[in-house]
């Protein structure tokens, strides 16, 4: 027997364009001379389809695939994730369901048990668990399907649920596994997937054909590296960010006992490339092509400059360059010299103007308060609209060039610097925006070393430095990783040796920029706790502040 | 036995306020001879407290308000909601419980079995659901405990769940039941609550005393309303929007018959109300108290104006007109006598001189390409701008005055009409607005006759009517209601009577204008489908676009 998988790039909704892949990686299954051929979690609506699966029509739309799926499962067996509805009238109206089609109808259908609602994800808004189960017998192979989270609650001391479906499965003595996942990128869960896959291999002893997405969707990148692990460990990882159909002997896999085949984990590499795709995706999808940003002779600006380009080509990235009367020569410098290495074009607009003709019409409403926060966000609000403006005109996508470490603590300007339709860097901290800056410019020197190793500056007024209004990044970050990602009650973060005075004040800048954070654009998310949907505060509250 | 129901604004995180508050209810209830008080579902910590509740510090904050109360036990029973701690490794790590705390120590405790995650609601991603019930005895009367959702699945041909608590608990014959809700205002809701009030009385023919929240947290309105209703059907429903503290005659509730005191249900009046209580606790909580807003001469900026000086104070409600080149002069007339009505502080700033500061600049970029939506937004962008600049010179905080007939297709510029804190008419549909124009002038014309009966206009180019781009509101309203409330299928809308070609454009411009409502305000929620935390779209889709 010959088992195909097929890692592919879904698009919520395209019913039709979804179909058209998924035929086309069946055709390559055929030729490939398999006899299943393994997709994806939800596969034929997308994941996170959210609130659409509400929408009777889009369910109606699934079902549909399903039934052009089943005409193509004549002379081959399709595994494929998609919705079923729940007949009882009892509980959630829907099922997350792994399909087994073979002979052009459906012999096999197997819920979800195991509902993720946590994070990033919410499927308990619309799913009911599992309560039955079994496995499905083709060609004399007994084969247990489960779907995503149905295995990540197997090796751990603290489970997050009351009970295991292959537990309840293994009393039917399956051959193998086949899991359909949808399983979203951060930058340690490529490994940790591999971690919970032993898991279940070392528990239940059989080996396991485990399928994800591969593709962005919105903030939630999928990273594929899709694998087949066999009972004695050996295991096959497919690669990152690829779109991949590989076929897999299960003679071989049944034995064992061959040489893993690996991917490189480094961290910073594999940021780099999920925001590539996630960027390329965003666009690609919503069908759109050019980007623009504003390039300030930073490094956050840089990088995200960096990254569109190797995502759409420099011909559809556009800069604007627009100093501040309290921009040094430098800066503008620096970004000339980036946008020529890129070899995209730029706009230099002096922002003097525009600010004065604001500031004629508002002096006489300030009363005479002295310059403050408000002239400067002023100025920042003008690039934003200066970008906006070649958005409209063009329709180009402005990219959000704000780091984690500034979303955190609010460091930016509403309707400033903070506009944009997609957030490229908001969950990299500033001291990983450098780290991503040294790897770009590993073998050459892309980025302007002057924009890497100059103190950052907003240079909205004059000889401002980040330095005069936050703790330095590499402190900073420390304790925003411990509160943001680690949730590290105030108290133990002071305990690791941070100045309480100090780390009181970050934490309260934390949440109270919650208002802000609301407004601002998706981030494309590589960590496990990003900002977006995965963190949800009250912005009304008065906690730790 | 007197039982006193307590109904109080909580602030979510603030813990010493919240424990004030009720410390002062106990203390009334004392003074009123009860022997039992009683509070709302998540009471300690404030609902919804969102991902706090994954904070370890902050639990134990919940705990000690708890301790505190036991203390406060010690002569009066309360009854409260807090979360608790899962003690089993498996499952979630917390519950969502209802305490009985009597003679200075916890007596009881009994979770929450329906986990509401639907909609707002968000439960099972941080609670277990209860698996084991019982019932507390206290001065020979036998009392069972709920938690809000806990009620809601009686009565229904469609349950959300495949158990009710209270058949459980009926085993052991309670003398009545305390509910301890937190749920929040929609325009139907108070009706909603007393029919499943009542069918909980019917199905377990015992009273119940039914505790609400009330006050705003950022979207959510909690509008109280509880209710006391006997065996029989009798009820006293307590004032809607109002923090009071009641007290009730046992004996008197378990004989029932006597006649019921409900509150006026008038849609409108209802909707002005709660954005009212909406506005002030979104100020009084922040710790702000001005407010800023543009006033077009149009009823959305109208209507918002006066629902903030009714929340606010004259006193602390600032206005800017700001016409555009395209600008009536009747526009600014209605917004001055609007103004001047209200006695609120207003200044004019003609934005034109700006717009031509930014042209000069834009024009070289341009093209020569004619004047569209760009040279639109920028102003919609500049008159945001002039607005953001009061906010943070003077510290008021801006009202968005989208209406949500705008909100659902777009039509509205990001970072321009769409900036502001808070929107308060995000989940008014334009042709509600007009009948809460028509609510706010019943006695009085407060709200000039003109700027409700003139066509509407963004005054953005010549001529410019909202007619020009969209449908008629009333049309596009009955459409919008069936797609987004009602989740209506698209062949399901037509077939009620609508254009077909209306009907898609439609539904397109509500999907593709999904990344808009991604960066707007928190919308205060008055309807059963609000856009905001309740309505969760994917931002890259294709879905009937």
């Amino acid at each position: 027997m010959k088992i195909s998988v097929a890692q592919i790039n879904y698009h919520i909704g395209n019913f039709e364009g979804t179909l058209d892949k998924m035929l086309h990686a069946i055709q390559e299954a055929k030729d490939a001379g398999s006899d299943i051929v393994c997709f994806s979690e939800l596969a034929t609506v997308g994941y996170p389809a959210r609130d659409f699966l509400e929408f009777d029509d889009f369910i109606k739309s699934a079902e549909n695939t399903i039934a052009r799926l089943c005409e193509a499962s004549k002379d081959i067996a399709i595994v494929v994730g998609s919705p079923t509805r729940n007949p009882k009238p009892e509980g959630k109206d829907l099922f997350n369901s792994a399909y087994f089609l073979a002979e052009g109808e459906i012999k096999f259908v197997q819920h979800k048990t195991l509902l993720p609602t946590y994070d990033v994800f919410d499927e308990y808004r619309y799913f009911e668990p599992a309560k039955e189960w079994d496995i499905v017998t083709y060609k004399g192979k007994k084969i247990a399907l489960t779907v995503c989270e149905d295995i990540w609650d197997v090796g751990t001391d603290n489970p997050l649920y009351n009970l295991n479906p292959m537990d309840k499965m293994m009393e039917f003595g399956p051959d193998f596994m086949i899991n359909v996942s949808a399983s979203p990128f951060t930058y340690d869960k490529a490994a940790d997937r591999l971690k919970v896959i032993k898991a279940n291999i070392d528990r239940y002893k059989v080996p396991m054909f485990y399928i994800n997405h591969c593709g962005a969707q919105t903030e939630l990148l999928f990273d594929g590296g899709s694998v087949v692990m066999a009972a004695d460990g050996s295991f096959i990882e497919m690669p990152y960010f690829e779109n991949c159909t590989q076929h897999f002997e299960l003679e071989k896999i049944l034995h064992g006992h061959f040489p893993s085949e690996t991917q490189e984990k480094n961290k910073i590499k594999l940021i780099h490339d999920a925001l590539v795709m996630g960027l390329k995706d965003y666009f690609g999808k919503l069908g759109f092509k050019k980007a623009i940003l504003g390039l300030s002779g930073g490094i956050d600006s840089a990088v995200t400059a960096v990254l569109a380009v190797r995502a759409l080509g420099a011909e559809n990235v556009r800069v604007l360059l627009m100093p501040s009367q309290y921009s040094s020569d430098h800066s503008v410098d620096d970004a000339v010299s980036l946008a020529t290495t890129l070899g995209i074009q730029y706009d230099i607009i002096a922002i003097k103007d525009m600010f004065e003709s604001f500031m004629q019409k508002l002096d006489p409403l300030f009363d005479n308060l002295p310059f403050n926060v408000t002239e400067e966000n002023l100025q920042a609000r003008i690039r934003g609209m200066l970008n906006m403006a070649i958005s409209n005109k063009f329709g180009n996508i402005l990219l959000n060039t704000t780091n984690k470490s500034e979303m955190a603590v609010g460091y930016g300007t509403l309707y400033g610097d903070l506009c944009g339709g997609l957030s490229v860097l908001g969950d990299v901290y500033k001291t990983e925006v450098y780290e991503l800056a040294n790897f770009i410019n590993k073998d050459e020197e892309v980025i302007p070393q002057n924009s890497i190793t100059k103190p950052p500056s907003a240079e909205l007024r004059p000889n401002q430095k980040d330095s005069d209004s936050l703790p330095d990044y590499d402190i900073l970050d420390k304790i925003l990783y411990l509160y943001v990602e680690k949730r590290t009650d105030p108290s133990d973060i002071i305990a690791a040796g941070f100045d309480e005075k100090l780390v009181r004040r970050v934490l309260k800048m934390v949440n109270i920029n919650e208002f802000k954070r609301h407004q601002t654009a998706p981030v494309l998310r590589v960590s496990p706790k990003a900002f977006g949907m995965g963190r949800r505060m009250p912005i009304v509250a008065k906690y730790l502040n």
